[in-house]
């Protein structure tokens, strides 16, 4: 099928994809006298009086800023604030469907770091949650870091985070598979931007050890040039060998090989040199770093990919909507790393019988989401996040 | 009724009055493909390659903001952008309710003027217009003014223009009734806020002569001391005579009075002291500056004002809905004093049968909107706007 056509066709024929509509019926002067003047003063007066009343009569307890500047777009690259919305749409009616959260997407113009930050701060009261979208790295970094701090709501960019949730279930159920311990296996992933870095992090948080990261200039050490600051970060928690080379050479004698890179980076040859039973998520869209029948050739026992026509597909779909569900529902202040694991123990728990074709529950399933946010909501309620 | 009470209930239930849809199904992996990855990426190249697209396939084309600072709402004043909220949704309702438009309500936490313009134009790629709200003067002024600058999509302050609008469209026919004529007849307006202000001028550009305005410190004249600069810019274009003194003072000898000022502002003496068969629009809110019963004692001929309680309501429903979709429909890039002064008369003429009660048709007609929408819709095209 060609989804291009398709695509163009149906967007023309809804001109977008969401909708804004009101909760509440106007027929008559009466309703207008309750729901705008004069009626309105008094929710108004509440929520000036205590401004957390602002969960109980506005919609922010439900509404989620789904928040681009444009820069890094599917893989379009930077497209700007007007072509970047289509995305941005797509994501908030997915919020809807699988959540039941009221997402608003909003593109920024502005590439400025502070200038972005500061837009989206001060629009920040306005929502109960941002969920950051397609910013380039390493800018989203510094973006959500310091959103955090400023803002008393979940600020979550999903780009590193869901995808990095996703990958963690899926690895939890891999190892199961191969009957290996993260604190024995060794793993190497390709890729330093957003996902990249939120993975490894995310894995050593879990309790893996041993990593190693690979960008464009190949290993990533402590002390190699030219290094931008969030690399650099990456070189003193990760490589402790401190090894240098390609990325050929760093999948050598590697357990785990977990690609967010760029199409056929590697081939069968790379699987070989691999300890036994290899697991590979190659996640380059819309063509992985190694196609399944190519890694199979090597000797893979498990591979995952970001598509939906290969089996143990890695789906942001799994993680965002349940982790804003429990955030909202909590009414968190922000989502922390516990509440990300717990998350990925959710996703990696919902799918009963494993193997190495079943290693992720079906995305589409109606109740992953409910029991993400259930995890997420627990987490956050026993730690008032 | 208890309007206080009920409506606190009632926004406390629905938790918010509005809540954004998806317009689209996603029941399958097939769905999910067209309307995100990877369909989604054909409408965003194609709006990359010529933006104008972003209003064929993306919900921009039917998209307003509500923006606010919070800084003047309703009666309340400044009471922040949490505690603005339930007026901004309910402003949105009233936008879907009355055009089948889209609203979005945003508010901005600051006060200042230059932050406040940056942030709103950084978001305003994502909509088709931007509403203004109950933002106080004079800034509101300079806001509006470098908004329009920058932006390329309409920007309207509804508590300047829109008042102003309904304004001039029950003066058209409160002439009528009384047989006056506009090049004639003197006016006294009182309160050079948002609505005073824009009141002056939309009346001067329709073709009264002889207005002057009033505010805290008395008659406003050239040379005055102290003035900001849009109270200057008033002084130069009313109040030819240089007439100096009270309310009081102002009001006699003139055949029209419009107050956007105070409660209990003047007497039935004031009124006898006006010319012959005086036209008065008392719309402080929710006690005007003069009650009906008082007006009527003085000789008054035709008394409107805000509320819905007494005959001739001044209510920007009459205008808002129409003029935002008009302006829309002909992808207008601004509102200008063409498409206002064409809504107003539109409002005018759609009550058939005037008298002195019924010099304003009823706001919650269904049709007005339509009215409005087609005249502004027409001078938007005919000036391509």
């Amino acid at each position: 099928m060609d989804y291009d056509e398709e695509s163009l066709k149906l967007h023309k024929k809804y001109q977008g994809k969401i909708e804004v509509i009101s909760r509440v019926e106007i027929n008559n002067k009466n309703d207008l006298s309750i729901y705008y003047t004069p009626g309105v003063a008094s929710p108004c007066l509440e929520i000036q009086k205590d401004k957390s009343k602002s969960y109980d009569y506005t919609r922010r307890s439900n509404l989620v800023a789904v928040i681009t500047d444009g820069s890094a777009v599917l893989g379009l690259g930077d497209i700007g604030p007007e072509a970047s919305m289509p995305v941005m749409e797509g994501k908030c009616i997915l919020f809807k469907h699988f959540a039941n959260i009221d997402a608003f997407p909003i593109c920024v113009d502005t590439k400025d770091v502070d200038k972005l930050v500061e837009t989206i701060y001060l629009i920040s009261k306005s929502f109960g949650g941002i969920n950051l979208e397609d910013i380039s790295a390493p800018r989203c970094f510094e973006i959500e870091n310091k959103l955090k701090q400023k803002c008393d709501i979940p600020i979550f960019h999903d780009d590193q985070h869901g995808t990095a949730i996703v990958v963690l279930a899926g690895l939890i159920n891999a190892l199961k598979v191969t009957n290996k311990k993260k604190e024995e296996v060794k793993i190497c992933i390709s890729g330093a931007g957003a996902a990249g870095t939120s993975i490894a992090k995310i894995l050593l948080s879990y309790g893996f050890e041993n990593i190693i990261m690979c960008d464009i200039n190949g290993i990533i050490y402590d002390g190699r040039e030219n290094d931008h600051y969030y690399l650099k970060e990456i070189s003193k928690i990760t490589n402790k060998e401190k090894l240098k080379g390609s990325i050929h050479d760093a999948i050598k004698n590697r357990d785990i090989f977990i690609g967010v890179s760029k199409s056929n980076l590697i081939n069968s040859d790379d699987i070989k040199n691999m300890n036994k039973d290899p697991i590979v998520f190659a996640l380059a869209n819309p063509t992985p770093e190694i196609m399944p029948d190519e890694a199979k050739k090597g000797g893979c026992r498990i591979i995952a990919t970001g598509r939906s026509d290969f089996p143990n597909q890695i789906n942001n779909i799994c993680a965002f909507p349940g982790i804003f569900r429990g955030a909202l529902d909590a009414k968190a202040k922000n989502i922390d790393e516990e509440m990300k694991l717990s998350a990925s123990l959710a996703i990696a728990n919902f799918i009963k019988n494993i193997d190495e074709d079943h290693i992720l529950p079906n995305p589409l399933d109606d109740n992953l989401c409910k029991a993400v946010a259930q995890a997420v909501f627990s987490t956050a309620k026993k730690n008032k996040s």
